[in-house]
């Protein structure tokens, strides 16, 4: 198995709802079929309606969460902009779970939910370079 | 924002049989901390422990399941790919909750679940190319 992700997807209770909650973060993709799909860099984020998608995936689905243990994070290259994307996540109807603090890392950031209860983590990391592309590297790290 | 996703995090109940599973699939990781970190592609996977990373994105963690309407994908190039993932992930300990079938836009697919009940898709789709990076290009589709 190849190490990589090709597709995120968020199931969702109406896409309409959800894909205008991305469009107020700035995201622009397409929808077909009931289904919105946005390039995002290398991987692409899917929204589809959760039931769907649990019968798809041959499970049942035992939760309204959106947790299950998952999250999402988009990293950023400044203290400003996780304050920023905060913001307008929360203008975009968005619960903000976690403010965004330093962190033990010597970063500096915060959580949303989305109006799925899917939940995103803003972070600044001076460890995790961000390349021009948005592509991030985890450095090797010192042997413990 | 910009349209992109940096880091996905999952939540396990024990990371040292987590990253047991995953490098049975072939992925190879760092571990800092009790934090596993695998780069994969232009973003990165980390494990880490359900418990902390609720607590850390400030929320409740009503649930174990692992689903909570998110599901990751992994696209290969043949349908051979398919079948010969899922039967990796089977031998590494994961439910096959779907098994590899034909699906409506004329591509292959299948379902596992993690041992932490997290959801990957093994998918060849000849509609969405993968780049020699393994990166995934969503086409412009016809106006419907």
């Amino acid at each position: 198995m190849e190490q990589r992700i090709s597709l995120i997807t968020l199931g969702v209770a109406d896409v309409s709802r959800a894909r205008r909650f991305y469009e107020q973060l700035g995201w622009r993709g397409q929808e077909v079929e009931e289904t919105v799909f946005f390039q995002a860099g290398a991987v692409a984020l899917i929204l589809w309606a959760r039931n769907k998608l649990a019968d798809d995936a041959g499970i049942e689905d035992g939760s309204a969460d959106g947790f299950g243990g998952v999250t999402l994070a988009h990293n950023v290259r400044s203290h400003d902009e996780v304050d920023g994307l905060l913001a307008t996540a929360a203008s975009a109807g968005a619960e903000i779970t976690q403010s965004a603090r330093q962190t033990f890392y010597g970063g500096y950031a915060g959580y949303f939910r989305d109006p799925d209860g899917h939940v995103w983590e803003i972070a600044y990391n001076p460890g995790f370079p961000l390349g021009p592309d948005g592509s991030i590297t985890i450095p090797d790290f010192p042997a413990s």
